[in-house]
This record gives structure tokens, C-alpha cells and sequence, in this order.
């Protein structure tokens, strides 16, 4: 990738690592809807790293577009560990990528699910790993979001 | 929809329009890479109307997760006006909304498929009409970015 630098530092970090690794990357987004895809084409060469996303933000597309379990959504809910590892898993195999990432979670202003706001599950899948992050965070609608996206590229690039 | 108000201004006005409409939305998106479905969400109530996004940045994810012809791809490469007329048809019907909107273009740094920094086609597809919207956008990378969202949201405003 392009070594001139740009972009969301955080993003940027991610895709050195990910280009020394020979990995490509697709992200699955609930509550993100689109930003964390966002912020990692703010990268300069980012389109020879990441293959693309899918804003899954209706609950019924995580079984349409991602093959998310249908009986798992309608018990427990699209904010639930299991869904965000499926939504990463799903994305990472229909778009052909190395390493899936995934966020759902409650952004607000309305609780969901029976789940406060600020819930958030990031869901990992790389060659080697697969991991569910819970997380709890505070603020406002678009500070829940920017930071979701924040600890999504560091604890992507912590297992990469 | 939630009526407080919130989000960005152009979103949150389409959004009214779609709610007054009974119309729902979905996006697909090559060089906003996730910003145009970001920028609807960011509505508060926009879970009512957004159905969600395909980001499909890699060119082989506009046959594979939107239908766009890939014999069209090879020829014409993935800044063209045609393809951006698919990719809203087929999220429209891949994510079952009742509008469809497309990004393409080139964001730079460099020219892409024999074309200039810049170049941007809007795809729209709504119950009543389709269009194509070709745009030719100055600046930098997250300025032609920006101003695509802002074109892409005022051209589906009028539309609807």
C-alpha cells in the first residue's frame, strides 16, 4: 500500500500490519452502519487491503446478507456475542476476504433488545483467531459510533 | 420517524421525505466506501427507513454481492454510468427497499479505469423512477467523498 500516509491514523496503523501480513479485510456493520468501512478507505491504497462491507442494519439482513443463524436473531436479539462472531465470520467467507470484523451494539437514543445503550460486540476472524470483544461505552449517539470504530481497528490490529 | 431532529441536515431531510413516502432505503457504494449509509444513520429514528449497505469496494464484489453484469465490469471498468445504474437496482432488490442508491467513481489519488480524479455517477432507483446522475467533483480525496454524499442525498431528495 501506499507509503505517503493519510487518512485515520488508527486505519492507517491497521493496514500496514494487515499489507505485512498479506491479508485483506471485510467489515459486517449494525450500529456503525458504514462508518468503520468509511474509515478505513480514508486510508491512501486501501482498496488493495479492503474488500468492502456489508451494513447489515435492519435486523432481518444479518440472515439475508450474512448468513447469520435466523432462530439465534429472533431469540436473542441482533446484539448478542454469538451474532457479532457470526456477522464476522459471514462477511469474511461471502466476501472473500482474510480477516472479517464485525460491530453491533446499541448506539441509542433507545435502549434495544432489553440491552442499554452503549452495548457493543465486536466480533474478530482472522486466519488464526476468532474472538468476540464486549464493550461498554459511554456518550452520545455518534461518540458510541466514532468510538466503537476506534476499538474495532485496535483490537483488530492487537490479534494481527 | 423520530421528529427531535439530529444527524446531518441533508439526511435527515431525505429521510423525512422517505418516511412521508412509506419508502425505504438502501445503498451501495464503491468510492463513499460506507460514508452515505454513515451519513443516514446518523438521523436519530433512521432505523425505520435505512435497511442498510453493500460497500463494494473491490470491483468483483459488484457482480458478486449486487448483480452488476460482470461482462460490463471487464469492458467498461467500474466507473460508468451503467454500473452505478445496477448497483442501485440490485440493492434496492438484494436489501428489499423500496429506493436504491449507487456511488462510483474515482476518488484518487490517482485515475482509475481510464478516468480522472473526480469522476462520480449516482445511480437512483425509486417505486416511480430511475436515473443517473454524472458528476465531475475538484478537490481532495475526502472532499470529492464528502461532496458525493451531499450530491447523492440532494439528486435522491428531488427524486422522491
Amino acid at each position: 500500500m501506499s507509503a505517503t500516509g493519510g487518512g485515520d491514523p488508527d486505519a492507517s496503523a491497521l493496514l500496514h500490519r494487515l499489507a505485512r501480513r498479506g491479508w485483506t479485510i471485510a467489515v459486517a456493520e449494525s450500529l456503525t452502519g458504514g462508518l468503520l468501512a468509511a474509515t478505513l478507505v480514508s486510508v491512501p491504497g486501501a482498496s488493495a487491503l479492503v474488500r468492502g462491507g456489508v451494513v447489515a442494519y435492519a435486523t432481518d439482513l444479518k440472515h439475508r446478507l450474512l448468513g447469520v443463524d435466523d432462530v439465534l436473531l429472533a431469540t436473542r436479539g441482533a446484539v448478542d456475542p454469538e451474532v457479532a462472531s457470526q456477522m464476522a465470520a459471514g462477511v469474511r467467507d461471502r466476501l472473500a476476504a482474510d480477516v472479517g470484523l464485525s460491530t453491533t451494539g446499541v448506539a441509542g437514543p433507545e435502549p434495544q433488545d432489553g440491552q442499554e445503550v452503549g452495548t457493543v460486540y465486536l466480533g474478530i476472524r482472522t486466519p488464526e483467531t476468532s474472538a468476540v470483544v464486549p464493550l461498554l461505552i459511554g456518550g452520545k449517539r455518534d461518540e458510541i459510533r466514532s468510538e466503537t470504530v476506534r476499538r474495532a481497528l485496535a483490537e483488530t490490529l492487537s490479534r494481527t
